[in-house]
């Protein structure tokens, strides 16, 4: 086996910077209609709701606080609350689209520190044990295809 | 490279009477003071909160809603919130102790799926793209070394 080359962290000053907020990538491009990683799929009460174009695991979504914090302690407990509550309700739209065998929840933020969510989709042609990789692959859709996706799920949404 | 082996996803009819919380392992084992995976480290609101044995990943802990249910939408939206609140006060302790520079927050349930949530010590020596992978090895300590990070652990939740 070879080793995977190794990617390193983002220098300590510069992440200090970022987790100020200052020069947040995602502070910038989350609201977009579309940027450089994903489409906005809708707009709730303390989050944007995004669909990224590589949808190598089918289904995936994304939920990022609309303000910048970096760890869930820096949200005040009514604030925590309606994030988590718009993930959950995220997490049912996509449950009833597509009924998958579970639904993984995961804040990662390594590389932007931005508070935002992965909901992946999990079907029991996957394997359980196999650990979360967005690099493993890209795949990309028929713009149509999206625009379809990000459709149904508002419809579920309710909006 | 080889392909790893691959595991098989549960069957769906076990799978099924684990979602209704019949046979549901972490039902049987999260309130215990000590079970095959890990150490009862604190009892918060809403969860259990536990150290798994495996410390690969220096700080790794487990924030376990006590009572069964599998999705975020299956709590109602007070509980729901408590839950976080517990993650986001052991994530506070966890930042505070090891001074990381990012946490992460996941939860997957592809083999258990009673809700559970792993936090996660990332420091700048970490690769900020390396996926999170509990098998990729085993490091134990010495009994003592569990204590002594359950005691820190408690002191900085007021516990």
């Amino acid at each position: 086996m070879t080793a995977a080359p190794r990617t390193p962290w983002t220098p300590p000053d510069t992440w200090a910077r970022w987790r100020r907020g200052d020069g947040c990538a995602m502070c910038a491009d989350s609201h977009l209609p579309e940027n450089e990683h994903s489409f906005l799929a809708a707009e709730l009460r303390r989050s944007y709701v995004r669909l990224p174009r590589n949808q190598y695991c089918r289904g995936w979504t994304i939920v990022a606080l609309k303000r910048h914090a970096n760890e869930l302690f820096e949200l005040a407990p009514a604030e925590l609350a309606e994030f988590w509550q718009d993930v959950s309700d995220v997490a049912r739209a996509l449950q009833d689209i597509y009924q998958p065998a579970k639904l993984n929840y995961a804040i990662f933020g390594n590389r932007c520190p931005h508070l935002h969510c992965h909901l992946l989709v999990q079907t029991f042609a996957d394997d359980p044990t196999a650990p979360i990789d967005f690099q493993a692959k890209t795949v990309l859709l028929p713009p149509t295809e999206y625009s379809a996706m990000i459709e149904t799920l508002r419809a579920r949404l309710q909006l």
